[in-house]
């Protein structure tokens, strides 16, 4: 059996969430085009405030802090700082050949906790409801990446 | 057949493509460390103020911004932003087995994209020039990431 | 045989590598907030004022620089720069059927490299120390993406 498959139920499973992630990821980049579109501000480059097309009219205060923006930006940093690590845990998890179901509670699992910490940060929820749904995915994650490491020193 | 061959033009055209972007983003380490070393500023940790080899004058104005070592940062996190995700919606694009022609399309066009899209910022094109290019890539990467979803769902 | 296994020595060896990267990328988010709790700062986000059961006692202090804690951040972007490229760069090697010893080398010797790097980035040490270490890794993987390169190309 082609263990790489998107047929397979194991596979498709990572499948299906690594391109849940993928999207979730570049939609933050999309979402902060948005929203510096619209304010027309929290630009980064000096070059963006030459007059073009797409601002007219440029300003000097659009550059430089903007919270209505950067706070996509924490958001995006956070998703660096974990879903790329995602990406490779649960393909090695996959590989490593967990039931179905233990695939299905901890790949799914980790995709809503993530959607769970986005709606929390963006809706600015304390620190502790964000920091809460950001632990429950770590955990998952260092659970996948523990089962990895198990498996590949031939402890089981 | 074995899929993950570098010996399967599917394959090798992912690889190929990968360990290009790969390339890609350690350069921008390395023209970082290139930028600094020029100038001997854009520092970033206390410690860098220490006399060594490499420093042997130091002095506080070369830690803080630094626009000449910045930019290659900025770029550097527009690569973060949006390489790590095509690593992976790349690979799984080619297990999902696309034409090779289809593949060869996406993929070095991802990377053509990219590679604009890094000469635009560099050289301080104005903003449009630079979001063109990165559009153009990121609806590639996007793509791509649709195709594995559609299919590991099972709706093709 | 099947190449994608855990049983497979090439592979395991990759997988093991892969998952104490993962494990220390990880371990960097969970040092930031055992630190940011530490001190009750270094906080980044407005909400993270409000006063909440793990911050009884909010102060506009919290938010800002906090070097204790923004040393771990600077560590964990280093990793950001570099470790999901070693991810899929150290993947693709494997794929292109190196030697077990040849791999062996290439792949715990980067292990080696970021906990070194780590080690002398957290105390502290001199910048030249510190681009050592970075260094020994950067040209590993750099060398390990140009093997896949050449392999994918039909060079060799």
């Amino acid at each position: 059996m082609d263990r790489l498959s998107l047929q397979d139920p194991l596979f498709a499973t990572y499948a299906i969430c690594a391109a849940l992630m993928i999207l979730k990821a570049v939609g933050m980049s999309w979402l902060t085009v948005y929203r510096m579109t619209k304010v027309k501000s929290g630009y980064r480059s000096p070059e963006d405030l030459r007059r073009t097309r797409l601002n007219p009219e440029p300003d000097p205060s659009q550059i430089g802090p903007n919270d209505y923006v950067d706070r996509i930006r924490r958001i995006q940093l956070n998703d660096l700082e974990n879903l790329p690590f995602f990406l490779a845990a649960g393909f090695l998890f996959v590989i490593a050949g967990p039931s179905l179901l233990h695939a299905q509670i901890l790949l799914y699992g980790y995709v809503v906790s993530r959607l769970l910490h986005f709606a929390a940060y963006l809706t600015a929820q304390t620190h502790d409801v964000r920091a809460t749904f950001w632990t429950i995915g770590s955990l998952m994650l260092i659970y996948m990446t523990l089962y990895v490491l198990v498996a590949a020193l031939g402890l089981v």
